[in-house]
């Protein structure tokens, strides 16, 4: 079955978690309307499943290809992405001064997601040209930007991140890089990365590099990075495209997943160093990139609410059609669809619940963000931020998590066939299984959370998004509906358990810092799906409101009543779980 | 790193679980004793370390192909098993009578936990045809057990079970294959049958293939399905081969994982019909195949142990080498092996423990098998065919989930590698992802556990084993070792969470078995974690009663106070969260 845009969830995921309605009153979004939006992404759904979808299959069959230096990207790529930036979706999030629509962060997720559903491996790259789009305008001269702005907008152009190195992956200060100042302003820049998403294709005219090295008397560790631009073909004063680069695609990776995304080994500087301009400050590299890679994080978090979303909709699809069983209390022989048996509605309701749940997240972090960046008073613009640092590490994981385990339960719907590759089930498991790792693996994740961002504002940041969670379970519980079940006695559990964790967790980070990093991980389940669940509630109270309520409640009871019901051990496990692992040392592991 | 058999951790499994030292001292295993047992052990995991995993990584790259009719196995199988029935691997739990070594279902249970984690794709083939050998004993004419048995044995000839048909996977009552007899005792055997292990290929000389299909006038459902033996070649008075069989391979499937194992479209009959033999008794032939078939899912739950416990092998020995961030208030700048980060050990904690949870309750499957299968008293052989019946979809199920989640964990300690093939570890989860779904999905499995298994005896069998894991509390608690933490107090907990579920399923299979089914899956886990929290925990205080119990109460209190405190939880879901799913219909569910 073809890819739908799930429009209506989303519009409910931008109302409740996001405040659409009160921001867009508020003039937030300037003169975009719920319409245009709406608009907006119903036509990313036409453009996801009728471009990118029907080449997702032979992407992962196909992978990429290094031929005398060269990426083959495989079948439809070309032509698909040319499309793409033919339509303007490259330029859809981007600075109106520099050719893009200017629309805010809650759009680009939305249509972040749709690409992300119809095709992962495709949706990889714009992602990161956005990423390298945010970086420039945050830090880069008014020259880079002029010179490489318009046509990385456009599309002509992409963009990559290059950031981990053979020895140091999630360690940064370990990078060796190398960047030797020419006195002309330029630098040679040598180095080998790896893990380079779309580092070398024929895709676009060019590819901006985005490149992390070390000037030559730069400090040890984190404090001395600098941050380089580095195009493959540098740019001609005219602004055409020059001579190449000394940087080259030295190999790429065999993997699990998106194989349609070309991951690189990238040399820089294999003859006489790879020229590259200065992004920001010298020795400040880093906080470029972790400002874009916190937006990046967020829309890994969107990939995986994308791929959840994609799964279920094959599964629920195969579970109405495939007949295999009898009713219980059914006519015997007679073989039913088997969305008929009460075990996959079971499944298929963790699915959609789950989803939702993640997708909730996503768009709370988005709403905050586009606040952030409106807010004149500099004030609600901290508070903004800090909401949306605090939530960033969450929707990353919990979202990125809940993928591969609703890709999982999307293979099992589909019993033997859910193992054959031609079903298309396996690959939403393969695909999503990078999401927990990259940006910042989940466990990263947890110990941001836990170690930066619960003590923001000397902890009145989470404090404060406790409460409202709470404010929302007495909504939920107010509105005393029949069809909730007991929804808000166990999100008012939930809500319990996450102060209780977070007040012990906060104790812990004063006394003992290393038994609260022992239970980061539970700790931001924890955090996940009672935020998760208060959501869900919050979204049926509002579309009981609108008289359309029945499938809001259901998926908010399904996952109060058989999701939520975990609270309680997270907040058991976080409290009392971590001594163990504290005490057993590497060499009392092994023995 | 090479594989390692965990010898130790397959005897404390033997010990505590199955029972052995009390069953040896009764005489249930002859003259084997606990020093020849594990000398076979090791001895397997020499073989497994040397001949089988040197080749799991070439036959997940190349995988089977199907030319000119003929399969081809991967590099090094078709030697890999010469050198496997050489050794007499294949005879080792076979009777006597036909050459086999006649060693007990835990000795086969230990071996298959090696070839599993060693290649679990080559380890599928014995697995299959133990599983023909086992059919052809129960049901078998003297005749075909003397044509078939020895060189089924002696592993010159191979086994397949062959029950799904393109249209019907679970649902076997609606198989279509024909059986036409002959009247000279043989039948002609027409029909398709799909996803055959190893149903095609060269490393044998014969294949035996045991084949469900429908005499003309069998009765509608599953009351009317024969089963027979196919052979692809006929054999010859003499007992040598004769003429080929009209059974051909007509395709092979592109799969996740396990591309070392053809899995074949068998077609039967494409010219004047494959000549079979009846096994048993005309349309009495899922009677054999369910006794086969719960002997098969006990080694399907052994395969989730041996790919758990080689992920972790993996994950451990990484974590050990790769260096990555400076510790907690350790050295800055200064990288120390991921072990260090506690982050990593909870990971790899929770590895090890839910294997081993895993394994005990696999073994403790076997080990009633065992018993069963000596008992002279009728009285005390129903109780362990019972109590074996009971935990078979347990074992199954549980072993099978934690195998995906344990794999996965092992993919996310690697990082960005665990998402390069080359490393290994995706291959795992890969491999693994089939075992929730063959020999009966889990959802099946919960079905049946709830269904079949909680009433046997009107309720006695699972009354006893649940008081019988009470009992184990009480020991642990009365033990009293400040190293266990507070385990007991988790256990009696989860154990009386496991009680209340099982007598509100109990009321319901009365009431309103949908409800009772609807809850099954959760029900299933909750009684899999709780039973192996208390099989950890009773190892843990044999150990300490040895002397050497660091290890053991390490696993079992970190299961207690990180994994068993799900336990409340799902039990709530089990009683509140099954009515959202019968309420919510198929056609509510797209709503």
């Amino acid at each position: 079955m073809t890819y739908q845009v799930p429009v209506d969830d989303i519009f409910a995921a931008l109302k409740t978690a996001a405040n659409l309605d009160a921001r867009m009153a508020a003039g937030i979004y300037g003169d975009l309307d719920a319409a245009t939006l709406r608009a907006v992404i119903e036509e990313a759904g036409k453009f996801g499943a009728e471009v990118l979808e029907p080449i997702n299959r032979e992407g992962d069959k196909h992978g990429c290809r290094l031929v005398d230096g060269k990426v083959v990207t495989p079948p439809g790529w070309n032509e698909a992405y040319k499309a793409f930036t033919e339509a303007g979706w490259s330029a859809l999030p981007c600075p109106p001064e520099y050719g893009g629509q200017g629309l805010p962060e809650i759009a680009q997720m939305a249509v972040g997601e749709v690409w992300n559903s119809s095709n992962m491996a495709f949706g990889v790259g714009p992602l990161l040209t956005q990423g390298a789009i945010h970086a420039l305008m945050i830090s880069g001269s008014d020259e880079l930007k002029s010179t490489y702005l318009p046509r990385m907008v456009s599309g002509e152009w992409t963009g990559t991140m290059n950031l981990t190195e053979p020895h140091a992956g999630s360690d940064l200060g370990e990078l060796r890089s190398k960047a030797v100042p020419q006195g002309d302003g330029t630098y040679r820049i040598f180095g080998t990365k790896i893990f380079i998403s779309y580092g070398e294709h024929e895709m676009s005219d060019n590819i901006v590099h985005l490149v992390l090295a070390r000037l030559p008397d730069a400090p040890q560790g984190t404090r001395g990075i600098s941050l380089f631009l580095v195009p493959k073909y540098l740019v001609n004063a005219d602004g055409s495209r020059g001579a190449r680069n000394d940087v080259v695609c030295a190999g790429l990776e065999h993997k699990l997943g998106i194989h349609g995304s070309p991951t690189c080994v990238m040399k820089y500087g294999e003859q006489d160093g790879a020229i590259g301009w200065l992004v920001g400050t010298e020795n400040r590299g880093l906080n470029t990139m972790f400002i874009m890679m916190n937006q990046a994080r967020l829309a890994v978090g969107v990939q995986g609410v994308a791929v959840a979303e994609r799964a279920t909709q094959r599964a629920e699809a195969y579970a109405r059609e495939r007949r295999q069983g009898s009713a219980l209390g059914g006519q015997p022989g007679v073989m039913v669809p088997i969305i008929e048996h009460a075990d996959i509605r079971r499944s298929l309701l963790t699915m959609k619940a789950l989803t939702h749940a993640a997708r909730m997240l996503c768009y709370a972090t988005a709403g905050e963000i586009d606040a952030a960046h409106a807010a004149t008073d500099p004030a609600a613009k901290q508070m903004a931020e800090m909401r949306a640092a605090l939530l960033t590490p969450v929707a990353k994981s919990f979202s990125t998590d809940i993928a591969v385990e609703v890709a999982s339960i999307g293979v099992q719907i589909h019993g033997g066939m859910g193992f054959i590759e031609e079903t298309g089930a396996a690959q939403h498991l393969r695909d999503a299984r990078i999401l927990p790792i990259y940006e910042g693996t989940n466990g990263i994740q947890a110990m941001d959370l836990v170690g930066r961002k619960l003590p923001l504002a000397g902890g009145a940041v989470v404090k404060a998004y406790i409460e409202e969670l709470g404010q929302g379970v007495a909504e939920i519980a107010g509105s005393n509906r029949p069809e909730f079940g007991t929804m808000a006695a166990k999100l008012q559990a939930a809500v319990g358990a996450l102060g209780k964790a977070t007040m012990w967790i906060g104790g812990k980070l004063q006394s003992n810092p290393e038994a609260a990093m022992a239970s980061a991980t539970p700790y931001l389940r924890l955090f996940g799906i009672a935020a998760g669940g208060v959501y869900l509630g919050r979204a049926a109270v509002a579309a009981a409101r609108d008289g359309d309520g029945a499938k809001a409640a259901t998926l908010a009871r399904f996952f109060a009543e058989n999701i939520l019901t975990a609270a309680a051990g997270l907040a058991e496990t976080v409290t009392g779980g971590g001594d163990v692992v504290l005490e057993t040392t590497a060499d009392k592991l092994g023995a």
